[in-house]
């Protein structure tokens, strides 16, 4: 009997799809086609007396606040709780050498064809072609089929830098805040923009956590989604935060980040008025932390993602400190994450030590 | 009798459309819906004895090369010959507000549904509506019908900065550089990606002039297209120049630049051969240009368009004067067109002096 074609997916044994969630994955259904094939680490956030149901024939981890504090000891006060900020715990625990991330109201889009986007493939894409952030090229990703750098682009630069991050898109449920949903509350982002491009250097962007990729072993340590949710006076800025601080550190290190496809299908908008409680201080503080970003600089000895953002974290004590006392506790945390990073992630050569494994499948 | 309706076009009195052109201008049968109603300025290139017939019912003025010595003088040496970059003179002689420049092989495109797209309507758009140079907007466009600034934008930055220019991308024929047409001589842009996006400050591009929309008012004197073509060793590198140049202009002064949407239909690629010839240069001291104009940094005192350009005059020949000789020529022309344009362009209450009108219908 002939062996039937092997079609494996791209990347299979070096991504893990992280989901943060309190319910039952449901979800997951939809994308059974492109994401079966890989691992998941799920990270359950609220109650952690209650069981998450995964769809038969996924493949997965599951680490609830028992097991974080179980695995962390007390460097587990970094990782928030009652907030998707949780999930970077899966950032650190994977060890592989890329993550996708996705949030559980996320579903399958369309492009404009009808056909079904397995977004994970385009990200995919996006992270195994360079990018492009020292000048900007008009017909958008030049490594794109189709696609080339346009006249006037130095040819020194067209190898373009390495890509760290791959952002991506929402069709349906647009990523507003809670003012712009309130006034907005009918608004539906139906444009489907077929481009990908590099965001350039010294330029920060929104990065939302919903449907977002990125080469853990390049940036990984910077993407600490911060002090959210219960106990502290913020919420919703968990991506926000790792994304100025990820920009600072890849324009740092030479490194690129892309926006623009794939495109997920956003399915529910959160409660604005819930969210607005969450990100009335955020609203505020974001007016001092772009200049606060816009200006940092990392010294040239910051040759690590983890070196930057140790030197981001005494920035932020001592810049952001007199904003709001939360920024001490949030630069302290910072540092905590980098120690819980390098603790489940030693140098190569070393051993890990973790307190024992989590549940899985 | 009643009166039709009116439907006047938009900024019907306050914009000129600027074709530097060889041959009869046949390809305006195609755009006779959406440029009619405008006043057009045809800058004849090459020899003026030639007539160049423009289709009936278009309302236009004509200079050849004659009418540019004549009013110009000795100062019409900063006209180039022989090279589209002549087109610049039709910015100088304009006493309009916005300014709209096409070329002669450029046609209406398409979009996706099958409509003819009216290009100069999408321009009009994108220089009415603000800019967001100081910080990324994921969604595109964030004035645009249906979007928004995402979640993460400050809200002090949601005003946006005046848009000065429209940069306007081509469908078919890309604006490729001589060695890609060669290495692709099949390529064709066929992709419609339905977006305007800010180039964000402090982001360099390769500014096409063959689909290019600008505020004369805000930045007419940093659209100087060089000195290219007969005599000079450097051609097709004169929209490049000044968009080096009137990006950092813009930067510095607060102002946006746009690209994307609209799209022309691109009919012909230019022969690749000959465009190698007139870009070797280019392609060669663009490994310095871009550097230089990277770090090129305006003083405070430059707060008139006019007092950056000869600012950046005087940093062209003191860093680029070693890279060729070139450059010390290049910047006594950018002294000479500032000239000009304050004669032809006086201080408002102060009287222009022309020497008499040229050829108009």
């Amino acid at each position: 009997m002939a062996a039937a074609p092997s079609t494996t997916p791209l990347l299979k044994d070096e991504l893990d799809i992280v989901i943060p969630t309190i319910r039952n994955l449901d979800f997951l259904e939809m994308w059974r086609p492109f994401l079966q094939p890989y691992h998941l680490i799920i990270v359950q956030d609220g109650d952690p007396k209650k069981t998450i149901r995964v769809p038969e024939g996924f493949d997965y981890e599951l680490y609830n606040r028992d097991d974080i504090n179980r695995i962390l000891g007390p460097k587990a006060s970094c990782i928030s709780f009652k907030d998707s900020a949780c999930r970077c715990f899966g950032y650190m625990v994977s060890k592989k050498k890329y993550i996708f991330t996705i949030d559980d109201d996320c579903f399958v889009a369309k492009d404009p064809s009808g056909k079904d986007i397995n977004a994970l493939e385009q990200h995919i894409k996006n992270l195994l072609s360079p990018s492009t952030p020292f000048f900007f090229n008009t017909l958008y990703d030049p490594y794109r089929d189709g696609a080339d750098f346009v006249r006037g682009y130095p040819f020194s630069l067209r190898e373009g830098a390495p890509t760290a991050v791959s952002h991506g898109l929402w069709l349906n449920i647009p990523d507003y805040d809670a003012p712009t949903q309130l006034v907005k509350p009918l608004e539906r982002n139906s444009r489907y923009v077929d481009a990908v491009l590099t965001i350039p250097k010294g330029t920060l962007f929104p990065m939302c956590g919903m449907n977002l990729a990125f080469d853990r072993e390049l940036i990984g340590p910077a993407m600490y989604f911060g002090l959210m949710g219960d106990g502290q006076p913020i919420g919703r800025y968990d991506d926000m935060w790792a994304g100025w601080c990820t920009k600072v550190i890849t324009d740092h290190l030479g490194l690129g980040v892309k926006t623009g496809l794939p495109y997920i299908w956003h399915s529910k908008a959160s409660n604005p008025f819930v969210n607005l409680k969450k990100e009335y201080n955020g609203i505020f503080w974001q007016e001092e932390l772009i200049p606060f970003f816009q200006s940092a600089a990392l010294p040239k000895e910051a040759t690590t993602v983890q070196k930057c953002y140790l030197e981001l974290a005494k920035q932020v004590r001592a810049k952001l400190g007199k904003v709001d006392g939360y920024f001490n506790k949030l630069a302290d945390s910072m540092v905590t994450w980098i120690e819980a990073w390098d603790e489940l992630n030693p140098p190569k050569g070393a051993v890990a030590t973790t307190n024992g494994p989590a549940k899985s499948k």
